[in-house]
């Protein structure tokens, strides 16, 4: 059986699949190597989804399924770090909590699957002004229900968690800035990714698994590749 | 436990998950519904396939992993109508052991899972104006491996066994050519799809699945969505 990779997060996870997002873009990296399992929830903050963990990750998710997963990517935050008063005030959690939720989940998995990679992702930064002209919800205050700046104390509460667990981290939030224009190539309505940002996703997840050890250099290729089969005798590769 | 659907197939099954291809986008219109499993193995023809059907679903496959999968896509042949004479030979299987190789294929699910919906897809055209231009191995004879005649005898046989088996089929030799262009607008070396190529058969296969009875419609949601989830009593939508 393959093994898998779980992403668990909110809509930016949850959309992953589309044309040339990360999350298809993993899958097609890792062809004959590994399944790549969505588990996006759009909306979801860390409180809810610590709700849910159990019912997303029952115990029989490793039996018969090439047991515990190689990695789960928990990507959560960015709705956690919606305003308490402006217009999604209802997905907001404090930033205290949204640490101990963090730590809850990443304990979860580590309770379930001791040898489980759990990779945590910052939400990514926010242009206020496309969220401005992409509203989800009435906006009769005429302000941005996310801010770049709060985005970025999520950020760092979830770069602290990874420390204080061990575990790494991408960090969205810092990674993205550092490129020029990173408000219109990466945000396609300040919040969600285009296929440029959805791209920086998929190169930085693919550098911190390589750097826990999970390649395609070390992932064994599912069946034999036609590059090995022997023209002359092809089902002798299948002998095995 | 998310049901999940199989694609089963060779090299337009493997990369089936690259930018905008059929098998993601499958996934991302799923993507709260059931998992799409990616199982291609490019170069591969029925003869191998029937060889290692039995390692690419063993029976744990059910277990713990929300039961018999809801469908299988059986997607092989363009490998199998390869010319015996020609500088893919090694891949060619004799029509009538095509069909055979489909019936035992079929009836390995049918005997392992009597309640998963198998859907047979016959291999695309072929433009060799396309396949003369873009060979995948030394091509010395200076004809194309593949005809667009030969594919055509197989998709007549893959249909033929879906008629027997009493199963659905998606007939995409016939279908991609009722359009005008087809050559170039949907394969990109004559046999892989291009973006409009991947279009077709993902709406093929979404219309199929939707004959069975598998759609957005019918399949329950996992866990509660954003829009079922009041704002003044979040955590109400968690409780059952």
């Amino acid at each position: 059986m393959r093994p898998k990779i779980y992403l668990f997060g909110d809509s930016i996870t949850e959309e992953s699949f589309g044309d040339g997002a990360w999350g298809a873009s993993l899958a097609h990296h890792f062809s004959r190597t590994l399944d790549v399992v969505l588990r996006g929830y759009s909306g979801y903050n860390t409180r809810w989804a610590l709700r849910v963990v159990n019912r997303v990750f029952p115990p029989e998710t490793a039996v018969g399924s090439g047991g515990a997963p190689l990695a789960i990517m928990l990507f959560f935050g960015a709705n956690d770090a919606c305003l308490p008063d402006r217009c999604s005030a209802f997905q907001h959690v404090p930033v205290d909590e949204y640490k101990q939720n963090l730590h809850a989940i990443v304990g979860f998995f580590k309770n379930r699957w001791p040898t489980t990679q759990v990779v945590l992702i910052t939400p990514p930064p926010i242009d206020e002004v496309g969220r401005l002209l992409h509203p989800f919800v009435e906006n009769t205050l005429g302000l941005p229900e996310r801010t770049n700046e709060a985005a970025g104390v999520y950020a760092k509460a979830c770069v602290a968690v990874a420390v204080e667990c061990g575990i790494p981290v991408v960090d969205l939030w810092t990674r993205m800035q550092q490129f020029p224009e990173w408000q219109k190539s990466f945000l396609r309505d300040g919040l969600h990714l285009t296929q440029g940002g959805n791209r920086i996703v998929f190169e930085e997840v693919i550098g911190k698994l390589g750097e826990t050890g999970l390649s395609l250099e070390t992932l064994p290729v599912d069946l034999p590749l036609i590059t090995e089969i022997e023209p002359n005798e092809p089902l002798k590769a299948f002998q095995k």
